[in-house]
Formats: structure tokens, C-alpha cells, sequence
């Protein structure tokens, strides 16, 4: 991912019970992140406590904006609200640095 | 956590196999990191895939370069990649702007 100047939003959640649905959704919402103008990368975490980050990244605000008033995610936020979500919050940020490390494999 | 204008550290990173001593060093670094000055907040998820992100939440870049190169944290960074993960990635972002929802429990 070339992330020199790019946004990251930053998503934090906590789920609520209520299940039905979710998955479905949260891989349809990846996807459909993913064919959005701008899109650069995504990672997420979630763990069995419920807790989940997951990180977006976007070449500008534009798209981000965009990507937040698409119709299918519009639906998915609401259902969120009243379904899948405790609390959340949303974070966008703007990428200064970034370096990476790999284990070598040799 | 009042994060206006503040910078996140966002750490990606997926675990080894190895686990001797891992939790317990996890559990030192965000209580250590929470002493330090400029720290303002941290957040953490880790999946049954080993995946797992935490971000945490500072003042300024001057107080991730003091944490970044605090003596314990240094030998934890040295652990990190000798034994716990396979590859990480570090993300220095300024928070522009954020917002949260909560579900009303009435």
C-alpha cells in the first residue's frame, strides 16, 4: 500500500448480542470498500471480547466522505446503530509516516 | 480522551507462534505506556488469526518519539521482532477529526 500522504479512518466498535446478519455484512462492506475511487488498503481485528479496530486507508478526504455517504453503507451504519453496535467511534486521521517489518524467512 | 488535534500510532501486526512471555509483556508496555508523557489514550483487538491492531493515542510527535525510545519499550521492540511476530507495521497519523455513537440503554 502506498500510504505517503494518505487518511486512514480508524473504526472502533464494540458488539452488541445481536449477531444475525453481521458477517454478511462486515465482508459486503469490505468489498464494497474496495471498488470505492480513492480506496487503498483495510485491516481489521476483532477480538473475543468483541472489541474490534479496523483501519481504513484513502487517498484523500473526498473519499472518504464519499465512501461515508455511500447508499448501500448509509444502510449498513443504520443497521449497525441498531443492531450490531454497543458503541463505536470514528477517527480520520492523516498518515505523517509509516515503516513496516518482516520476519526474515531464510 | 480529548483527542483534538492529537497524533495516533496505529500498530498492525500478526504474531508468531511464539507465546512464552508475550501476554505478560503486552500487559507492561500499555501500562507503561500509559505513564509517559503526551499519552492520551489506547486501544487494542487481536483476532484467533493472530492478527491484531492497537493504536494508541499521544499529544505530540515528541511524545512518540520518547516512548518509541524508552529503555523498556526498546528491549520489548527487540523481543517483538527476535520472537512474537511475523510482521508488523507502524502508522504515525495526526487526528483531524472524530466522532462517536453509544447506544442509549434506556
Amino acid at each position: 500500500m502506498d500510504d505517503s500522504a494518505c487518511y486512514a479512518v480508524i473504526f472502533s466498535s464494540l458488539r452488541s448480542e445481536s449477531v444475525d446478519g453481521y458477517d454478511e455484512m462486515s465482508r459486503r462492506m469490505e468489498e464494497l470498500a474496495r471498488k470505492q475511487a480513492g480506496f487503498l488498503g483495510i485491516e481489521s481485528a476483532r477480538g473475543a471480547d468483541g472489541f474490534g479496530i479496523t483501519v481504513s486507508y484513502w487517498s484523500d478526504e473526498a473519499a472518504i466522505a464519499a465512501w461515508k455517504q455511500n447508499a448501500e453503507h448509509l444502510l449498513a451504519q443504520s443497521r449497525g446503530r441498531g443492531e450490531w453496535y454497543s458503541v463505536y467511534s470514528v477517527r480520520v486521521a492523516r498518515v505523517e509516516r509509516s515503516y513496516g517489518w518482516t520476519r526474515d524467512s531464510t
